[in-house]
């Protein structure tokens, strides 16, 4: 069994990465709020948002519950939303 | 300027790389709480999720401000510390 410290070096190897892929789906966020402030198009989708929580559910293998992950999503979904505004 | 199809389909892609990321994440808290219940150690660590915390804030570049960065993560680690108990 790796020590404490080891497993936190990995968290923080992890969170590097969350980091990253957090701000490339902001950005992706900003485009898409661009897009409908051209097209006239709402910025709060509550259908697409339904539908990506329903596929984080399916894709889940664990040890997280799709209730943490779904919780973890819409905390992100929520922060998007301020992007696309 | 690619429609809004292919930044939603980016956005799949990246939530698919989350979720992995993100159940990693649990897996090393989980480890890190069977070190911690057999030396005895609390399972809440203020000192160690300031840390986070500030890192994330340093490794930081955008388009997510620290606020809500910081936001998103205090969600996560919530989340892995009820997988630590």
């Amino acid at each position: 069994m790796a020590d404490l410290a080891d497993w936190r070096c990995r968290i923080d190897e992890i969170d590097g990465e969350l980091v990253t892929l957090l701000n490339e789906r902001a950005s992706c966020a900003r485009e898409i709020g661009e897009i409908k402030h051209e097209t006239g198009l709402e910025v709060h989708d509550p259908n697409r948002e339904k539908q990506i929580l329903d596929r984080i559910r399916n894709i889940n293998t664990g040890p997280f519950g799709n209730d943490e992950l779904v919780g973890i999503f819409e905390t992100i979904i929520a922060s998007c939303r301020k992007i696309e505004m």
